[in-house]
C-alpha cells in the first residue's frame, strides 16, 4: 500500500487529469492513495511549516515506512529506485511518500523519515513533482514487472 | 530566442494542455517554438536514433547556442540555472534545447552541443520531461526578473 501525503490543493484541470491518469495505471499493481494537506500560506515560512507539519501528522502512521522528499537527499536512477523500492516492501508492505509545500517540510517531519529521497536539485512547483512522484513510482512496478516502458 | 527540439507526439489531453499553459506563461518574457519530430520506434535502437537525428537536424541552427538534456550531463539548482541561461542569452540570444527520444540522443547531436544539462538521474517519459523543463526555463526568467516564484 502507498500512501502520499502531500502539500497544496491542484487547482489546475491539466495536473488533475494527469494525476488520475497515473493512479488509475498504479491501480494494476498497488493500492495507492493520495492525501492533501492545505498549504499555509503565511510570510512567515517558519510558522507555515509549523502549521503544516500538524495537518501532515494527522495522515502519517509511524508504522509505515517513510520516505521523505527533500532536495538535498540521496539521488537515485529509475533503475536502482525500483531495487530499493522492492526491497523495502519486502520489508514493509507500506510506504509512505511526503512532499513538502513552498517552503519544504519541517524538521519534526524530517526525523520521522526513514529515506530522504532527491529527485532532482531543481526545484518543481508541488503539482508537477506530484506528477513526477506517480510516475517513478509507476515507472518502478514497471520495472521490477520485467514490462517495457520507456515512454 | 527559446527553441525547444523534441522527439515524439504528445497524445494526451493534460500534457498538451500543460503545454500550452507554459508557452502562454513564458510568452510574457520570451519567443519560444516547439519543434516536434516523429520518434522512429524501430527495435533496433542505433537506427531509431540516426533517423531521428536526421529530423532533428532540420531544425538545428548551429548559430544558435545548443542544449542537449542528457541524464549524463551538467546538474544545477534552479539559481544557477537561471545565472547560466542569463549569461548565455548575452553571449548569443538564441537557444536551442534538444530532447531526445527514448534511446537518446545520437552522438552526431551530442558533438553540436555547446552544453550537456541533466535534470535528474532519473529518467522521465518524453511527455513529462518537457514540461518540466518548460517550468524550469519559465522559473529561470521569474528568478531573473525578480519575480516570487516557488509553487
Amino acid at each position: 500500500m502507498i500512501k502520499i501525503i502531500c502539500v497544496g490543493k491542484i487547482k489546475e484541470k491539466f495536473y488533475r487529469d494527469a494525476i488520475d491518469e497515473y493512479l488509475k495505471r498504479l491501480s494494476k499493481y498497488t493500492k495507492i492513495s493520495i492525501m492533501e494537506v492545505d498549504d499555509i500560506d503565511y510570510s512567515n515560512p517558519e510558522v507555515s511549516m509549523q502549521k503544516e507539519k500538524d495537518l501532515i501528522l494527522k495522515y502519517v502512521d509511524v508504522k509505515d515506512y517513510i520516505i521523505t522528499l527533500e532536495i538535498e537527499g540521496q539521488k537515485y536512477n529509475s533503475m536502482d529506485l525500483s531495487k530499493k523500492i522492492d526491497k523495502i516492501l519486502s520489508i514493509n508492505p507500506n510506504i509512505t511518500f511526503i512532499i513538502g509545500g513552498s517552503y519544504g517540510l519541517s524538521l519534526d517531519i524530517k526525523k520521522l523519515s526513514n529515506m530522504k529521497l532527491s529527485f532532482s536539485d531543481l526545484t518543481f512547483p508541488h503539482q508537477l513533482f506530484r506528477i513526477m512522484l506517480l510516475e517513478q513510482i509507476y515507472r518502478s512496478y514497471k520495472i521490477l514487472n520485467n514490462e517495457s516502458y520507456h515512454k
